[in-house]
């Protein structure tokens, strides 16, 4: 089922259908309704009958579709109706050729049978806020944005100026703190409008043993060293003010060794607290950790007082920070890829499917993501997360890519170095990957060029191909999210390296990245084709990528070239909207590179 | 993920892994335990290290391999131990090369990041039964096998002489009754033991209004028609004599509307049986059906009391029927892909995973099937059915391998005729689904040329082809079931037509199919690698298939020609077990068809 290698150069003119509204009628039904479909076959494509397969209750079944139009192109449109007999269907369509079917499905055309893993997916769960579509996110470490020196210093903490070079690589790394604070975002927030985002995601703002506060000791409060629950409060207000949603982070896999609950099961075995954490028979320092990080114990998801505390109804961390005063508009769920799920204990689906119903009772119009580092396909099936962080459908490949070192000693766990991508082998892992998912989970997912995950992506791609990777992150389905310091040019080896402060000099700034980087951002807020759009592949060879964004207002046809190649013939008649020129069918694409071209179809 | 077009022709020289016990140190672990898995790589691969990743907890983990030996071919064997710490372990390899690194999974190679769904799989549900692996089937439709005599016929059923011609294509066909029974079966054991099938799989047993008995009035007693309860025990104690089990058959998903359960229903919503079906607002009259079938009122699984009378625990007819003194030995579970589900009711895991614990406490040593004729993946993950009937993964690659007619209106439910495949698309799609589940359910998985619910294989494909079918039935992964006539050459144009009474008269038998089916069963029987062994695939071109199944103790080949094709040089010292001639390096292997090939490699 690789498309790669089963229709590279015909993809200009292959059969198409995805789950975005220019093929789909509703993209959030009801159980029970009937939802049209639209396939576009192109002409001379021997296409006789179209059939879509669905598995209603468990059997397939078939539905002919009709003719809906035909262009003058002679392109033929066909329409079925999926009835929506499951809250979660999966459907794919059966193309009658001279030479035998086809199965037409997220994957792409195949010549034989093949399991549903890769069909297209419709859901009747509830749908993500509408405001989450067109989001532009960044992403904030709030110790390192913007110091404002309103609030006090942990006493655990090594305190650093804002030029301080990074300590990295030990445990003392940890508790280096610069001091930014929610305070800071706040006085800093213009910056953020600027580059025109739309969303800012903090990493957690709980009070923790280390400069990530992933190891929260209390969920209780915002941490006082960020300017505690009147900062946050702050900071909502100012950014709903100006129209900007605010999200938080959380781990539901673990606390941290200082937290309150676990400070409490280790001194009492019979408190609930007890319950919270896996104990051995060994007493209270025999428990079961993230990954072996004794400061990081993990939950217990069984236990019913836990979820109740953490995730589950109006009185638990979750719900409390979207409802007032707080006002958050979301979640981002840490290690959400392991929560709930230990050995013979798999509760990974009830921790997704409580959050959600209680961020919804919470607050109607939050969003719910999560971290995944890989393969997201289940994690996203069911009424759970409605998104996930793209790395393994985005980040990855466009790495492999981009990046010209090639001497690593791993790539983000996965060992030997960054592999070398031909633009054939990222269109096929983008497709794998998102053809796993309900198309709408896609749409939602955070894709990202680096994060404080990562290091910089700038250091190991130079600054013009960082430069196609904003241009992939801001034309491709997802959410695109900013690593504050992206857009400017921030540079980082590692993950901890990636953590430095925001440089507030601007003549430290790279202004070409700053301005292309603003561009980018209003091309895809300003086309909404770019979010809400379908994605067609037309050209994924070597050095080039060429793609097409469409909805019913417009047609985006985008080419990234990482270097120099062989000429494409155009087709169409375009305006350029970033790069130029102008195209005119049977002129040539540009064929220099690095460079990035997006146009306007004409239709 | 194509293997068919990643690496058709080299395919021989592959690094390969797979379920079996050659590569795999323990079928059956417990969790927790560490396994040890064998990764083969022959000469000239340059892969220069190994890393096996599983995801533990949801989070993906790599263990270097070593090396366990070193073949004087140059073949290298990796090995690294898999911990299983959760019940279902998915993982894959990573292999190193010069040009960047490759995954294996169950899919085969890959030279791009792609999604867990093809994984292999390893899992520490309880083991089906040991004969279960070895076993041949032999699938009788009860009133077309032999008619004894000894029983009285139904008041409602219209008899047919032995020679009859079949009714078909209305209602009174399923009132055809030509009164074979289980008395019957008993006498002509004989026949069965002749062809060397170890497994007596009989369609329902229990009293119907059709002669296919899927509409079950009671399931408290045996069909008198059938000779009663008396008959099946009898059946049971001559079959297990002779060291031949027996299996029934029963549908989960409905029960006739002439059941006693549903005729309560509907006399009495206030029953318990009433909440046994789905009844609608318009009385007794209104309620769900499988696929609209009036006769055939559909179950609803969310009745404790249902699922207690038919499946729950010791007091269950899944549970009576195999204890004393009926002893029989396994369950085939109809629509089972449909069981439990409708609309936004999802119970059709705990429907096989209950069944799955009381078949265990009935008897340990009986087996679980399914039907299932498409992706079975989800249905077999979990602890629940031990395998599913192969027609995805089987019997619509083989029919459209060997079928030479392509007029049909629609291959079982798709739309439009069987297509015509070549020989690397039967692979693709055998590998397709096997990728999808553990090697287990894959080798536990009944495959068939044909069934109850089909037409006869040898009508569309001809006598010479029937035996390339049977072939690789007998040689390929899986439990081979046999459709009883098909191995004297039984034909029928239809599902109806395919059930015409079995021919006493060994006159009218095809003698070469009947002696080629004994071999071919003899064979399969004699050869521990052809019922545990691993596959690899070596060529799958036009009209081609040759694959080799290997354990420790035998390494066999086997070569499927459809027509004559270009010849393929050899590279082994081979002594033939069936077709001829030896074989030794650099002598081509035999190219004319269609014919049939197996030999036993010398190592």
């Amino acid at each position: 089922m690789d498309p790669a290698s089963s229709h590279r150069l015909a993809a200009r003119h292959q059969p198409h259908h995805d789950g975005s509204a220019r093929y789909v009628g509703d993209l959030a039904p009801r159980l029970g309704q009937h939802v049209d479909l639209l396939v576009r076959v192109p002409a001379g494509q021997d296409v006789e009958r179209v059939f879509l397969r669905s598995v209603p209750d468990g059997e397939p079944h078939f539905t002919a579709a009709a003719v809906d139009r035909v262009e003058d192109t002679g392109t033929i449109w066909w329409r079925a109706a999926l009835e929506m007999v499951n809250p979660e269907m999966n459907y794919r369509f059966w193309l009658h050729t001279p030479d035998g079917g086809r199965w037409l499905t997220a994957a792409g055309l195949h010549d034989h049978d093949l399991p549903d893993a890769t069909d297209f997916r419709l859901t009747t769960h509830p749908a993500p806020p509408a405001w989450a579509a067109d989001a532009v996110v960044y992403q904030i470490f709030p110790d390192r944005y913007h110091r404002s020196g309103d609030a006090p210093l942990a006493a655990w903490a090594r305190p650093a100026d804002w030029d301080t070079p990074l300590r990295t690589g030990d445990a003392e790394a940890l508790q280096q703190m610069y001091g930014g604070d929610l305070w800071g975002v706040v006085r800093k927030i213009d910056h953020i409008q600027r580059l025109g985002a739309t969303v800012i995601y903090l990493t957690p703002f709980f009070e923790g043993r280390s400069n990530h506060r992933y190891d929260a000791v209390s969920f209780d409060r915002v941490d006082p060293a960020l300017g505690g629950d009147e900062a946050l409060i702050a900071l909502t207000a100012e950014a709903h003010r100006r129209g900007i949603k605010v999200i938080g982070d959380i781990t539901l896999n673990h606390s941290g060794d200082r937290h309150d609950w676990f400070r409490t099961a280790q001194a009492d075995p019979a408190s609930p607290e007890a319950g919270f954490y896996f104990f051995g028979e060994g007493g209270p320092e025999d428990y079961a950790t993230f990954l072996g990080v004794r400061t990081l114990p993990t939950f217990d998801h069984r236990s019913a007082e836990l979820r109740r505390r953490l995730y589950e109804g109006p009185d638990s961390v979750i719900a409390k920070y979207l409802g007032a005063p707080f006002h958050l508009d979301g979640w981002r769920v840490d290690v959400a890829q392991m929560a709930g799920r230990r050995g013979d204990v798999e509760l990974n689906h009830l921790v997704a499917t409580t959050t959600a119903a209680t961020v919804r009772a919470a607050n109607p119009d939050a969003v719910l993501l999560a971290e995944h580092q890989h393969d997201a396909s289940l994690a996203l099936a069911g009424d759970g997360w409605q998104g996930t962080m793209s790395y393994a459908g985005f980040t990855r490949p466009v790495w492999s890519w981009l990046v010209e070192k090639h001497d690593q000693k791993d790539f983000w766990a996965v060992p030997g170095p960054i592999p070398d991508y031909d633009a054939a082998r990222v269109r096929a892992t983008m497709t794998a990957f998102g053809a796993a998912l309900p198309w709408r989970s896609r749409a939602h997912n955070l894709t990202l060029l680096d994060s404080h995950d990562t290091a910089r992506f700038r250091t190991f791609a130079g600054p013009d191909r960082q430069l196609l990777g904003a241009a992939l992150l801001f034309t491709l389905p997802g959410i695109p999210m900013v690593f504050s310091g992206d857009e400017v040019g921030v540079l980082g080896e590692g993950l901890e390296e990636g953590r430095k402060p925001f440089p507030w000099d601007e003549s430290a700034w790279d202004q070409h990245t700053w301005r292309t980087y603003r561009d980018l951002v209003r091309l895809r807020r300003g086309h909404s084709a770019l979010t809400g759009g379908g994605l067609r592949w037309l050209l994924a060879e070597g050095d080039v990528l060429l793609f097409e964004r469409e909805d019913e207002r417009e047609r985006i046809l985008v080419q990234i070239s990482r270097a120099d190649h062989p000429p494409v013939a155009g087709e169409w008649h375009a305006t350029h909207l970033l790069g130029g020129p102008q195209l005119v069918p049977g002129r040539d694409l540009p064929c220099e590179g690095p460079a990035v071209h997006v146009w306007s179809v004409a239709r």
